[in-house]
């Protein structure tokens, strides 16, 4: 029997996105020993060379084994690590790592799919997803939901991820704030208010086109506070988006449950309109499903 | 019986929108004698006053009375001059109009409606409208449509607009071009094309925002080519709008025949938007048809 001893750095896991960048620092069973977080995603690199960064990284944190996930595997990031065609198991993605530094220095493939016409796309979000699944966060057979600017919708079966879907939701809601008509207003405070369940209700239907203008049209004619058109925009979005979904592939999802993976303030407002359609959600701590995700894959690579 | 003689100039009829502004000159029976186009918006007036650019306007154009529509008659024009009531008439709008110069210079009132849970307002596009059925262009029965920024489809019944719809759809293309996941590939030439009506029949169902990163996802996997890229994402987005109309109020016109009032080359791709989605749609000259309303609407205010 070994001697209990303080718990040594192992791993480093970097979730390495455009815009940021969060280091774990991990211990060989996946205890979190130090977490960072910073704006040096890879848009922030600026030409800077990303074997220098992980040196840089190295020193601060310790000359360990690094694995990373996210955009830092796109053709703008570090290098194209590809991606495994959806359906996608941990144990599949292990195997098309992608070495930087041989041995040293990993990216974690994105996975695609591309059936019936339709194709999508994820990076870094599997990693979440596959691990929710294998820590027992979710279900080994269950509806997953990562809201954010590309908001992920996906199937998990025998705790493979098996299908998903993409929606622009976060970034068209980003989009209208910074200019045009209906910028006025957006600046406003979102919230789980009488307004977004009306936008929720308002985006039954699909005709997204003529709702974000007939938002506008009320705000004009007095009939909807300007405190109140954050909100109610945001709800239109994300009623949009979940009513497509439980009109579509997500539709069996209704009688189960969606699991949603997000900061309880953006989840909580895709908790909100869920419950608005008709379908009962949960919030699962996103954090820990990556960990998971990433810790498993490093193991699969020993 | 009056002699022969030459037409005199009657009336500067203005189109004086946000970005743009069309002056006609015209004689009494209609005739234009003589039609200017320049970028005097009204968000490029800049603080100069309007009654001075009336003055301006005058000095070139001849010392007239001046009728005018657009968003002059917006809160950020030269007056507000509100909105009447749809279903609206063009004597209803003559009896509503606002005179910033009284006997001299009018401003024409938008049109508004508000039931069934659902705003929306237009403020220029009621003279094309209503000037079409009065002149002859559309029956009196009619539906139509305007395709841009602000894309409007409205109901004539007995010569009157009974209801409109206004969709968001030239502004998000032209938000999506201006920045973000789809700008890449945006800034190429939208045709009638293929991956044009891809897009349409890609926006059956109403799930524009999967929809419009499936249109990345596409892109990325090599399975569309950028030189196609703009005109897939106009017909997603053309496609939405016209799927959304002929999916809920615009159904009926199925039967009938939708009229486009637009130039060719945007006119012609809704023609072909709806012509994919089994409608029978035809082209309609918009200048003739705001020519005809603002001129009506003059003659009622003598």
């Amino acid at each position: 029997m070994e001697p209990e001893r303080t718990l040594e750095a192992a791993l480093l896991a970097v979730d390495w996105g455009s815009t940021n960048r969060r280091v774990f620092v991990l211990a060989a069973n996946g205890t979190v020993l130090e977490t960072a977080q910073d704006s040096q995603g890879i848009l922030a690199m600026d030409g800077r060379g990303f074997a220098a960064e992980a040196a840089t990284m190295r020193a601060r944190w310790g000359d360990l084994p690094m694995l990373c996930a996210g955009m830092v595997g796109s053709n703008r990031g570090w290098a194209d690590a590809g991606y495994v065609a959806a359906p996608a198991s941990l144990a599949a993605i292990a195997a098309a790592i992608h070495w930087v530094e041989p041995g040293r220095t990993a990216i974690i493939p994105g996975v695609s799919r591309d059936s019936d016409g339709r194709a999508d796309i994820m990076r870094g979000e599997e990693v979440q997803l596959l691990g929710a699944a294998a820590a027992g966060l979710v279900s080994a057979d269950a509806w997953l939901c990562q809201p954010g600017t590309h908001a992920k919708w996906a199937r998990i079966q025998d705790g493979n991820l098996t299908d998903f879907t993409t929606a622009m939701t976060g970034e068209i809601f980003a989009q209208l704030g910074r200019g045009g008509l209906l910028a006025d207003g957006l600046d406003g405070e979102v919230r789980d208010s009488a307004a977004f369940r009306q936008g929720v209700q308002a985006a039954r239907g699909g005709d997204l086109l003529a709702g974000l203008f007939g938002a506008r049209a009320a705000m004009v004619l007095g009939k909807r506070s300007r405190a109140d058109q954050a909100s109610y925009v945001s709800g239109l979005l994300i009623g949009s988006d979940c009513d497509a979904r439980l009109e579509g592939d997500f539709a069996p999802a209704r009688a189960d449950r969606v699991n949603v993976l997000a900061s309880p303030a953006l989840g909580g407002l895709y908790l909100a309109a869920l419950d608005e359609l008709g379908c009962n959600a949960r919030l699962v701590d996103s954090h820990k499903a990556f960990l998971a995700g990433i810790t498993r894959i490093w193991s699969l690579l020993q």
